[in-house]
């Protein structure tokens, strides 16, 4: 934490003087948004994506976006030089998390209770990437008993600052000696992952669940099905149950900052050979080459 | 906002003052549990109680709470007695909200994340009841298409800083015209209000769903459970749809800020005669009664 800069509503700050009023609805009901994105070589990958999607989440939340997303986009690059411009961060690659609340106000849920319009702040610190061992290793994942949330009670493909339902699975998950965990529907369908959308391959077939499943629209699992079909690999979108894990070739997640990681065990059954399959491999070789191409244009 | 008072990890402050880290994992994640009560003659009603179910909270939540209920106790009756000392407060009833969040630290899920044990945040304003013009209107709601929040995702029981289901129905009640919304579950039992607990009167029996069809073990419900038991009128715990709300002789909600409160049409629909029922009447009467017995001993 030491190493970060934050912006609040518009104020470069340090870790220890980044506050919030307690009248934030951000903090007396999660009643917020974010987004989250990573650079590369100092500068942020898909902003542009992630603020369009910050744009569709307001809509599902009902929240009125008090700046526009150019100024948003401008915010966060303002924090950004700020993080570039302390000592030694030069280099430092940054992870970059804009948190946009409905305001501060009254206690209630009323809009007339607001006193301010949407207020926000920038976490920029140095990104946590997963290491090389990591890569190699993969994750060790459970499917939580915990469901999903039903889209028809709080849409998981809104971003918000609701964050129980995944937090909870991942504390499930952990104690019980997993790395992370996948969550189900109430149908029995997979879903995604506490911070991530899931992917498996079975018999040379890449899969992963429909939006429609109740999930976040990922970016990068976006771009994994655009690589998917630039490659020319067999895909489709398809609701499947746990079981269907246990006898994937691979398994793998997608999120903009751990990129394309191995899944490599699932409720403590090998996935594969246990290691990252050869179509993850080339999947992570095809995003990160993506991110080279698109970021030198 | 003004005419309020806030304690922030043992720190008395006013409105303007009162901020929690952006580090916070209430602000990041809605990560952090709450509880309300409300003074009568300046004492607080049944705060052990509210107490005890933080403490159930903090369980179905893996909180550890980091001061023990007698210091949250203390803390708040701090807060009240500097809320009290305020010019003109001396006879203003007060609302006092606890918030406690799992803690600051870097941002990620993991308990070893984690800079402190839990933080806590305690408001003190003065409570806003029903006037005598709203107890005699009561309340118009709908029935919303949102579904409450499935126990099995994240359980209505606990009372979490995760409030967008709820705040979510309430904005699109409130945006078509009613006062407040009710919640169904997904077997399409109703379940509770926004911020109370629903009953409904027909042909005498007194009925309210049961805890398991995913709600808030609410202090006042209880309590009214009590009330109906001691006054001898018939009573059952029943999962029922809307419909059944359409032909009650009486509907109403509970709450620790609202007490008992009718609720005098559905969908548009008006209950009974649109206006506080005799059984209703007679609950609010013994339950004022119960206040003033228990705060006298």
């Amino acid at each position: 934490m030491q190493n970060a800069i934050i912006n609040v509503n518009g104020q470069i700050l340090g870790p220890q003087e980044a506050k919030i009023s307690v009248f934030d609805r951000g903090y007396l009901y999660g009643d917020s948004l974010y987004e989250v994105a990573r650079t590369y070589h100092g500068k942020l990958y898909l902003l542009a994506e992630h603020l369009q999607r910050l744009q569709k989440s307001a809509e599902l939340c009902k929240i009125k976006l008090g700046q526009s997303l150019k100024t948003y986009e401008a915010e966060i690059y303002r924090t950004l030089t700020a993080f570039q411009g302390l000592p030694g961060n030069n280099k430092v690659e940054a992870y970059a998390r804009l948190i946009v609340s409905r305001g501060s106000g009254r206690i209630g849920f009323g809009l007339s209770t607001l006193e301010t319009s949407t207020l926000f702040t920038v976490i920029v610190q140095p990104v946590e990437p997963p290491s090389v061992q990591q890569l190699k290793k993969g994750l060790q994942v459970a499917v939580t008993e915990r469901l999903r949330l039903d889209p028809r009670a709080l849409n998981p493909a809104m971003k918000s600052g609701n964050y129980l339902n995944s937090l909870l699975a991942y504390l499930e998950a952990t104690e019980n000696g997993y790395t992370d965990a996948l969550l189900c529907n109430a149908d029995g369908h997979l879903t995604e992952g506490t911070t991530f959308n899931l992917f498996y391959v079975r018999r040379g077939i890449v899969a992963t669940p429909p939006l429609d499943v109740g999930i976040l629209a990922g970016i990068t699992r976006w771009k994994t099905l655009e690589l998917i079909q630039a490659l020319g690999l067999p895909f489709r979108e398809i609701r499947f149950p746990k079981e269907r894990l246990y006898e994937a070739d691979e398994v793998f997640l997608t999120s903009s900052i751990r990129e394309v990681l191995p899944i490599t065990s699932v409720d403590g059954k090998k996935i594969g050979k246990g290691k990252c399959g050869p179509i993850t491999q080339k999947l992570l070789i095809a995003y990160r080459q993506s991110v080279e191409k698109e970021l030198s244009r």
